[in-house]
């Protein structure tokens, strides 16, 4: 009699397991993408994670102890997220200590006063010396480009240059003013300045400094410090520089590089079934080092556990790896991503397809794909399925930092594009903290990323 | 030569007016979008505007000064905004005033403890002497029905019914268990309990509690107090009460009900140029008392001005009167919605179209159509111009409260959908402050009501 019972019991869990299954496994979409949209906002830890990540950890710059105690989180949470296989890949990274800084600036015969600032990441320090120089307001580099050389000489550039807020989505304006911090000062130092000042990226009109990085010309032999101003401090500045009064900025930083150290990306993955092909989800570990990097990028790190998490608490039987990559050192190097795409050169292991999660952790409205047309329009039939989750945008073009170096490799890319407005408000800062992010746009977000891995697995 | 110089000018000035209108007046929606929103996203003063709203004057809620003040400054916006005729029109509102109010809960032989609360809306006070009662936890309406009069009769009624987590829009959830704020009290007010204790109606885990109005069946001479605590709340109490603790519940509030009162509408309008037929661009103008209103619905207030000033500011030369609505008493009564339909009909006023922003200042995502299929089928005609703009969205078929009683009158009605993630976190609480709305989302909001208000007023 005990011995039937058990047979029967046995019987029908098997009969609900294999249902389970079987759902899983027949191509219906729209019921799959419901099953994991369900699980994920109902039992998703993302939340709790990134809560861990940023208040637990905090800052996680490349080469900071932080940094490996992330490391070593995200091998735990990778495990417990359901990775049968998890391991750490050494990766150099340059290090860059901020130390302290300071500004002050003395408009006419007024006393000195401080303003906030921000070094940008990888700028030359004063080595703890005032250096002190008239402010030069210059209005943009094509204007600078037609400057002597006697005009700049032992002067501090200031470029206040602001994003154009008729830009619908930040994103692009960004990419266009983005390079008065990463390429510009380059060319400044070339040329005999004393130092650049920019006004910080960002669609906010408050006074928080952003820091970001730079990079000199390998030739350059007289490189300059460079820093960033909150959008206030610049218009202020420009409007008293406009009043025709003679500004003297001092700046003392004790920046300094170190030597080289090892950071790693960790890396954790759930085997494919049919095959050994590999569908990489990524976002970075590493943050800048006045921030929390809640959503930048914290909440990339959360989205791609969760997304382990609801292959694994589903069931799904995934076709192919489903590997998570979370980068090192994307913020200032990105040497994670180049280590990673040579060695998948090196093993010769076959990518099908690369997401990444860095634009923060706000209501996702799309997926941005950098792949051949062929493979776009495969993604475009696929739209009607994301459209109950407020996912619409599939026009973008562009793909993630760290996976770009996938790119030579002929892999598709893709990034997830959430709503964008807040996104450059903190960017970069000390404001991108926890409490920025809501739990359910934070939630969705791993929806998005779970149900474009999931066809993909299905069909590719 | 001075005057032929004068003539050249005049000549010039009045090819760049024509021009500017000529633009304006053909039919290129998305060229004519765009200025809109070029407009608005860098010249809007929308967010100036709130801030003005909720920190110089605050919560405003009906019958308050607040209110009062809110009026004045409505008037004058109105005014500045370019409305060429300002006025206001008379509402009775019942006034509600909450006084002090306390909660505390006894388990078992444990201490008092304090628990955040706030009375629901037009809930009945206990004159300031403790209310005191043995809680009964209840998991929904249907198992309230089948309690029995001994069962109910002196308890404190509890019911702890959470958001839907799996339900992607909250606004699906809110107006599903929403009843338990707004239907089920009057109910559970007759069958002789002592008072009701809900779950505020909230996406969140935390413990902030959320008013919102209630009302009792008419004929009901018992009415019980009706109170909201927050999820965290909630969930402990529940948590205490499963294991079987008796727990005690002491109330104590002085609330009471004044004199009926008198705010008005603050209405301003642009005339048309070809008729005098009408356009509605709709908020309220009131808040709950323990809210700024930030997002309720003061974001929907600057939305309207920015619609005025943009068309005021590019000279669009309208075909049908533009009139701004700026509702009273929505909150806790709707009779500003009310009186203002008693008022078209009497004047047969002919409206074209009313829509409404009542769901706060995020990102807008869509318009939701409340109208004859005829007309959702010539807005569907138009939904490529607004997707530049990230709005997507038009499939939702509900409109704004205060201009609900307009659909008696054949009036099609519409509702600005903005992303609502954030939204029931923070609806009808302390925490629907100025510093939770972006300057960008609220701007886009209003480029939205722009856009839509300009292409009916175009074609209908």
């Amino acid at each position: 009699m005990k011995v039937y019972l058990f047979l029967i019991l046995l019987f029908c869990s098997g009969l609900c397991l294999s249902q389970k299954k079987k759902i899983i496994r027949k191509a219906d979409f729209p019921t799959e993408f419901r099953m994991i949209s369900d699980d994920i906002l109902s039992k998703g830890k993302a939340y709790e994670q990134l809560r861990e990540l940023t208040k637990k950890i905090g800052p996680r710059f490349s080469g900071s102890s932080n940094l490996t105690k992330a490391e070593d989180w995200a091998v735990q949470k990778l495990k417990e997220s359901g990775a049968t296989q998890v391991w750490k890949q050494a990766v150099p990274v340059k290090v860059w200590n901020r130390g302290k800084e300071s500004l002050e600036i003395k408009i006419g015969n007024n006393s000195w006063k401080k303003i906030n600032m921000t070094a940008l990441g990888g700028s030359e320090g004063t080595a703890g010396q005032d250096l002190v120089g008239e402010i030069l307001l210059v209005k943009n580099i094509e204007e600078f480009n037609k400057l002597n050389f006697a005009d700049i000489k032992d002067k501090i550039i200031f470029f206040n240059v602001p994003f154009d807020q008729k830009i619908v989505n930040p994103v692009e304006t960004y990419l266009e003013v983005g390079k008065y911090r990463w390429a510009i000062p380059a060319n400044v130092s070339r040329r005999g300045a004393k130092a650049i000042i920019t006004r910080s990226l960002t669609s906010a009109f408050d006074d928080v400094p952003h820091t970001g990085s730079m990079s000199y010309d390998t030739d350059d032999n007289n490189k300059i410090p460079a820093l960033a101003i909150g959008a206030k401090s610049a218009d202020e500045l420009e409007e008293a520089l406009k009043n025709k009064q003679k500004i003297i900025a001092k700046l003392n930083t004790t920046s300094t590089f170190g030597e080289t150290k090892t950071n790693f990306n960790i890396i954790g993955e759930i085997p494919g079934n049919k095959d050994n092909n590999i569908i990489v989800v990524a976002a970075h570990l590493d943050s800048w080092d006045i921030s929390e990097g809640a959503h930048d990028n914290g909440a990339g790190v959360v989205h791609c556990l969760e997304v382990l998490r609801a292959f694994k608490n589903l069931d799904i039987q995934n076709n192919h790896t489903i590997r998570v990559v979370l980068f090192t050192n994307e913020e200032n190097g990105v040497t994670g991503g180049e280590v990673y795409a040579q060695q998948v050169k090196k093993k010769e292991e076959k990518h099908l397809f690369a997401i990444e999660s860095d634009a923060g952790g706000f209501s996702p409205r799309g997926i941005s794909l950098d792949m051949i047309p062929e493979r776009r329009r495969q993604v475009f039939e696929w739209k009607s399925y994301f459209l109950p989750y407020g996912v619409y945008d599939f026009d973008q073009t562009y793909s993630g930092q760290d996976i770009q170096p996938l790119k030579k490799l002929d892999i598709p890319l893709a990034e997830l594009v959430p709503d964008t407005q807040r996104y450059f408000d903190i960017h970069h800062t000390s404001e991108d903290t926890f409490d920025k992010v809501n739990r359910r746009e934070l939630l969705l977000g791993a929806v998005t990323m779970a149900q474009i891995v999931y066809i993909i697995d299905k069909n590719w």
